[in-house]
């Protein structure tokens, strides 16, 4: 049976400004020791399960040439371009259409563009296990991260004892939970994080798109009866944007049943904010991880990324620097969540320059 | 009787790094609101006592081009080029020199060229009464300065209840004390802070050097032959660097006798490191002092001096943030003594186009 993968890549990595900006969003950037970019460490991991001219990308026009320039041995085809961001349902139904179109039996992986895995042989060890209940049971897989600390900034999963191979039966999806929920959780045991990372037969999530979102499958069906034809691009940027922007956690997961999980034990990091900078690159002495043109007199805990100009950082505790030619961020750790402010003035200033 | 100045501008204000520069240091530069440069404001405050004809401008070589750029009114002949810096005894011996050649009965003040004044009109009613003192008395005259918490890093004056005019007699000078004793000098109420300004008649300061600096005086002397010359330059550049090199508190008040000491209560500031600059410009309400091309989120008690790139400040707090076109200083404002090591490490690494 064939494997396929979405890497779904239309991300702005806003929390990653001022490297991350408009054109040259934070997939597109290396942000760990390897020179690769996430979105080709990511291709990369996968490619002893699935063969190039299978793997699809998943982003907006804007970014068709940056995919193409990184990856280029990605087919031209192979690289969906959304007319608008309609969240992850309609991203995938689409390309479960194209996967279809040319092998009603494939199977199909769902990745981000932009999370990082230590231990890749692990990691292909569990997708492979993953390809074997889809393949064999029909079922929704996804992969789960086992938590380590009570984070609220992610969805989870709870499942249950029964078993088919590697997998557990889901009992539920959990939206972002409180604090207090996340440490119940955490307690509890039997609860993963959503990463986001599925597994399916591409005919069995067209299933569950009819039997949970009836209206958009039938728009899906429509994109992809043009696909190949002259009308392709046409029906696409005619219907997609018409289609409803919703998740596939709460459109499809959520509601089906026949899920798997298998708990992910790969050295996960979704490398969300800057301060994840500090969990996947090497630290000196003091806790710092500073590249570039850099002198550092008393300074801790911190992430200093200079380029050219010299950057002089005295005294400087649990603080994110990062200089780029036309802006520099200077952020406590503990306020990295307030850097969307900033991208927000600046839409809101009519500062595009910056964005 | 004609009252003469000499400012005193050869320092390099490393702790005004990275604005200051070995070829820009602290004293040509504008750091308060208004836009004259720190020894524009200096001369500017002291016209109305003294002809610009009779102000001396101390400074190295390499600063003369800047001194006649900036001070377009001061007489060539009185900018005093020291061939090698050697504290502040043989620089006001020097200019001492310069100013009786010129007329035996002159009174000089001594001032620094880089501290601030806040009230011109008192500044200028109290030194006018040194000068009284100075001529009627045959004194050595020191500004002192009303301290108003226990500052470690400058020297102090105790004075006694015994007055003339309105300055009262010196006991002793006390160099830079403990915290623990600069809190009892605080308490005591009759202990100064020694802020370097000076007022005495030319020729009894020579007489002073004649008692306590007998070799030194002899070199001056010897340069003072010369000044007007053919070999003045020569003269100088032989016998200057010859000097010992010491201060003139140390040199001569600590030793000598009939001095008085004038309360400054005119808002004096020596605007000492980039902290003072919270004291000396509009703060907003979060208490930050904020220039350039700047958006701040969350940002309290921080001063950012930016330039045309963008800097994005995010949840600071009490840090200082100096951008120029080829380095940025990060400092906590609790650090900003440490300056002093990236100018060091910057020295021993030869990386002198950062100086």
């Amino acid at each position: 049976m064939k494997t396929t993968a979405l890497i779904m890549a239309g991300g702005r990595g806003e929390r990653f400004w001022p490297r991350s900006r408009k054109n040259m969003p934070k997939q597109f950037l290396s942000l760990t020791d390897d020179s690769r970019t996430m979105i080709q460490l990511t291709v990369d991991r996968i490619l002893p399960l699935v063969d190039i001219k299978d793997i699809y990308i998943a982003t907006n026009g804007a970014y068709k040439e940056l995919v193409k320039e990184q990856l280029p041995g990605i087919p031209d085809e192979n690289i969906l371009c959304e007319p608008v961001g309609r969240n992850t349902a309609p991203c995938i139904g689409l390309a479960a259409m194209h996967i279809l179109k040319k092998d009603e039996d494939a199977l199909m992986m769902v990745l981000p563009s932009d999370s990082l895995i230590k231990d890749g042989d692990r990691y292909r060890e569990l997708i492979s296990g993953g390809f074997e209940i889809a393949s064999g049971h029909d079922s929704l897989v996804t992969m789960g991260i086992r938590p380590n600390y009570p984070e609220t900034g992610y969805g989870y999963i709870k499942y249950t004892k029964d078993r088919v191979l590697s997998g557990y039966r889901v009992e539920r999806f959990v939206e972002k939970p409180s604090l207090e929920r996340a440490k119940e959780y955490l307690e509890a045991g039997d609860y993963l994080w959503n990463a986001g990372m599925f597994i399916w037969k591409a005919s069995v999530i067209r299933k569950q798109f009819e039997n949970f979102l009836p209206d958009m499958i039938k728009g899906l069906e429509a994109i992809g009866d043009a696909i190949g034809t002259k009308d392709e691009e046409r029906v696409l940027n005619e219907i997609f944007p018409t289609l409803e922007s919703v998740s596939i956690d709460y459109g499809i997961m959520e509601k089906a049943d026949n899920i798997y999980t298998i708990p992910g034990d790969f050295g996960w990091d979704d490398v969300g904010s800057w301060t994840a900078v500090a969990r996947i690159r090497d630290m000196d002495k003091d806790g710092n991880v500073i590249d570039g043109n850099v002198i550092a007199a008393g300074v801790n805990d911190c992430i200093i990324q200079a380029q050219d100009k010299l950057v002089a950082a005295v005294g400087l505790k649990g603080i994110v620097v990062v200089d780029t030619p036309d802006a520099m961020l200077i952020c406590d750790k503990s306020a990295t969540a307030d850097i969307k402010k900033v991208i927000e003035l600046l839409k809101s200033d009519g500062r595009e320059e910056y964005l």
